[in-house]
């Protein structure tokens, strides 16, 4: 079977904090393709070491577990559920460095890789509207977060994303985008 | 003087080799604003040097120049010729680092950051193309230019942009773009 799992469209998703991929993981759910999320790594990593899944502990364990184990370890632990479901596309969300990029390209070459964009002040925004538990209260915070996510090399991963998808208008148009983006996508590697 | 020149509008550009920045650079000069070029600073460097401005040996004198007198040296020497022209906007093409960014706003509170974003596929293919000087010949010169733009924080710069204009059908569609994303963002400022 590993040739015909090499077959599957991988669609990675990268953005910064709040910039808007759980709307990409909604849209996904709705046109039916499995979506990983690599963040979920992290958050059995915080159960596992009975830490909750506050902002500074899952910071910690994303930059801890990558210095532990390597800079694709979060990668290594997704490949088993992208191979898992038995679907010709599955999508990836939260890819955080080239490293991984380059993990996923290795196992999947029907790889493609899809970044997010708002501006810092409209991340800012949502994430103070949303507040998940790893969520930054205040703008000190956030810039915090940003360099967290930084400093693992999500900036790179996104300023060579093969798409950018620009979440600067309303919540419809950007899902329209994203629709248009993924479909893009899909039938480029189908052709 | 100093708060008159605190008053302008300050819009850095910043994109990986063969986004689009020349193109933003016409436009700019269409709509009869200033532009600053960073890189400028590098060729005029190289002169100095006696070297001739090869990609090699640009992108030497980049990272060189930034080890020799701190991250900031290029920003530093583009205030100067930011502040002379008797415009309320000017253009500064080139950012290159969030230490450029902080540079700038510390200096232009009206300052704002665009960034330009193309497939690297489509960088690679237009660079080709163009062939300048410091263009890159193959796909493998061409990653590892890629590699020495984004080491000294271009992907970091791109990813917190606050205006992120996507270069990736025509060159109409694309100035159109760059045209309104420019008139925005002044307007903003101005209200």
């Amino acid at each position: 079977m590993p040739k015909m799992e090499n077959e599957k469209i991988v669609i990675g998703v990268a953005g910064m904090p709040g910039a808007g991929k759980s709307v990409v993981r909604q849209i996904v759910k709705e046109m039916d393709y499995p979506v990983v999320v690599m963040g979920d790594v992290i958050r059995l990593e915080a159960k596992k070491r009975k830490l909750r899944p506050t902002p500074e502990n899952l910071g910690m364990i994303m930059l801890e577990l990558r210095k532990e184990k390597g800079p694709t370890v979060v990668a290594n632990r997704c490949i088993a559920k992208i191979e898992k479901p038995n679907k010709d596309v599955v999508v990836v969300d939260g890819i955080r460095s080239l490293d991984e990029v380059q993990t996923f390209r290795r196992r999947f070459p029907k790889f493609v890789l899809m970044s997010i964009h708002s501006s810092p002040r409209t991340r800012f925004e949502r994430l103070i509207r949303r507040r998940r538990s790893d969520d930054p209260t205040g703008w000190d915070a956030f810039l915090e977060r940003d360099q967290r996510e930084l400093s693992v090399g999500l900036g790179n991963t996104i300023a060579t994303a093969d798409y950018m998808v620009v979440n600067d208008g309303t919540r419809t148009q950007f899902m329209r985008r994203i629709r248009g983006a993924l479909r893009d996508m899909i039938a480029k590697w189908e052709k």
